[in-house]
């Protein structure tokens, strides 16, 4: 675990909805000292009531601390950043739990907080937003990407601890808009398709019966139309380009489908299936190669080249450990020859 | 319960996969004489070391039954249906559990079956196909759609009763046309978007990534990509012309969704997800008004209209008894204010 000089590490949540909420909830159940923070009175005492330390501003929340994760609205997080950074230390680590990474990631840069600030997304949430839907096990075992910057490896190397060893995270390192566009399509697009589902089946004058006879694949399909309608809107917004580029890439799989409906062609429908159930397969039963690997602290290129690579092949970190000026990396990684 | 003269219900399911080996299986179950058959020689001994009545041969299956449930492939029913028509008396129930039923519900008629044939479809299944995925208690509490002929109503009564009394599910009553076109949209459109998603994931070079950063809203749209593809084949051209015409309906609404955000109209887009998320309100919240509505036997007209108007209306039937030349009711009906 990544200490302070006396043993215990001082972090604080600023938003705590649900993921935000979440996050606070597993560290002060872990046993570690943290503080949140919330614009929203009635979470700040919601919080208080669930027994986890509270203050009343942003300020108190963030001081000496030694690492300070920034939930709440999309948009919101570029000034809580400001807000956060300027309210504590250059050792303080930030990195902050949003559904789009590339624009944060540049903000950082034009401030210069590269070196403390890691762009983070916990592949996890619920249809339900809030606090009270907040869960301290959210995290367990999810994908969570960390965006390493060039200068901020030592800060990556940190948190990747943190989330390994207290959330039993998988650790996804990821450039930043490499993570924008895979999310486009693996949480971005299927939350339109939602929308267009559920939506046609409202509007539809049989909407009544298409309700009562919803099988399995209807009601899998909508899930997340259920979703705050806004919260949707700020991720869909805050990713447009990548996610209107990844849903040209999905209807143009669903023309194919829909042209081999059309023309009568089983086979060639049958083939686009069995197409679509490799994604499928490949996502419920993936093997993992493991590998312990380590890097001299010091050689940053290196480092982060590997970083990168592992995350876009699929794999992700279990565990960082910094000894004697050598990084060690626990990575699993998805078999290459995956057709 | 529909009881024979010496007190048991002798019943037959042909085709025992998924579906007819879950109805074989609840109907074993519930100590009812059934007898199975399947033309796989396999899946009979499979039947058979779940100790259930299994015949080599079809005839010898359906011989002197008072009801047989018809599975098996899709495009397999219309030449099983005339096989059983065929190898049972005139008083012999027939019905089957294909994912279609304007097309069967026409052939039937050419055939003069109307009368002892009700096409039939439970809204239920899984992902896995064959007897060994099958599950006893699949349709309880799940909508089962049954068809009713001008002349079928007698047959429709006693299949009702079985259906509510032995599988505890929701008869839904509806023109088999009318339930083509719902179960488009409730379905079948459905599986062509969890292909579309799960296809274009394959092909993307950011393959190996997406998958590991496939957050709920993907498992959940993709599930039914994993379906065995000759099923979904089956299933999507028997329903062709009505499954295409409700893709337009979805990828209108899709459009929608794009244009709103292409064009950064947050508002618009908001909107959106609020007409989907009233979908979705009404899928997991829907209260039903319930009552008991009789008709005297014989006036078929009067009682298929509203038959047919209570499963338009997202109705179902929970019992059904006939007493003394008057068949009685337990329907739930949606309150019809619904926005």
């Amino acid at each position: 675990m990544v200490l302070t000089a006396d043993g215990r590490l001082r972090v604080a949540v600023v938003g705590t909805g649900l993921i935000g909420g979440s996050v606070l909830l597993r560290l002060h159940a872990c046993g570690l000292d943290v503080t949140g923070w919330d614009p929203d009175e009635q979470t700040r005492r919601q919080a208080r009531l669930a027994g986890v330390p509270t203050a009343e501003r942003l300020v108190d929340a963030v001081a000496d601390r030694d690492v300070v994760f920034l939930g709440g609205p999309l948009p919101t997080l570029p000034a809580t950043l400001v807000e956060v950074a300027t309210a504590t230390g250059e050792e303080c680590l930030l990195t902050d739990v949003g559904s789009t990474k590339a624009a944060l990631a540049a903000f950082a840069a034009q401030r210069g907080l590269t070196r403390r600030f890691v762009p983070g997304h916990p592949m996890a949430g619920a249809d339900r937003a809030g606090l009270a839907a907040a869960l301290p096990d959210l995290f367990a075992g999810a994908s969570w990407v960390l965006c390493p910057a060039p200068d901020g490896l030592a800060a990556f190397r940190r948190l990747a601890t943190l989330l390994t060893e207290v959330f039993a995270a998988r650790v996804v390192p990821m450039a930043a808009d490499r993570h924008d566009a895979v999310v486009a399509l693996a949480s971005h697009v299927p939350h339109l398709l939602a929308g267009a589902l559920a939506g046609a089946a409202q509007r539809s004058p049989l909407s009544d019966a298409v309700l009562t006879l919803a099988a399995g694949s209807f009601r899998d399909g909508t899930r997340v139309a259920g979703t705050p309608p806004q919260r949707t809107v700020n991720m869909l917004r805050g990713n447009r380009d990548e996610v209107l580029a990844a849903l040209t890439e999905v209807t143009a799989f669903l023309d194919e489908l829909a042209g081999a409906l059309r023309s009568g062609d089983g086979d060639r429908l049958a083939d686009r299936y069995v197409e679509a159930g490799a994604a499928r397969a490949a996502l419920v039963g993936r093997p993992y190669d493991q590998q312990v690997r380590s890097f001299p602290v010091g050689e940053e290129r290196a480092e982060l080249d590997w970083l990168c690579g592992l995350g876009a092949a699929g794999g992700h970190l279990s565990a960082c450990q910094v000894r004697g000026g050598t990084v060690y990396y626990t990575a699993h990684r998805p078999p290459t020859a995956r057709a």
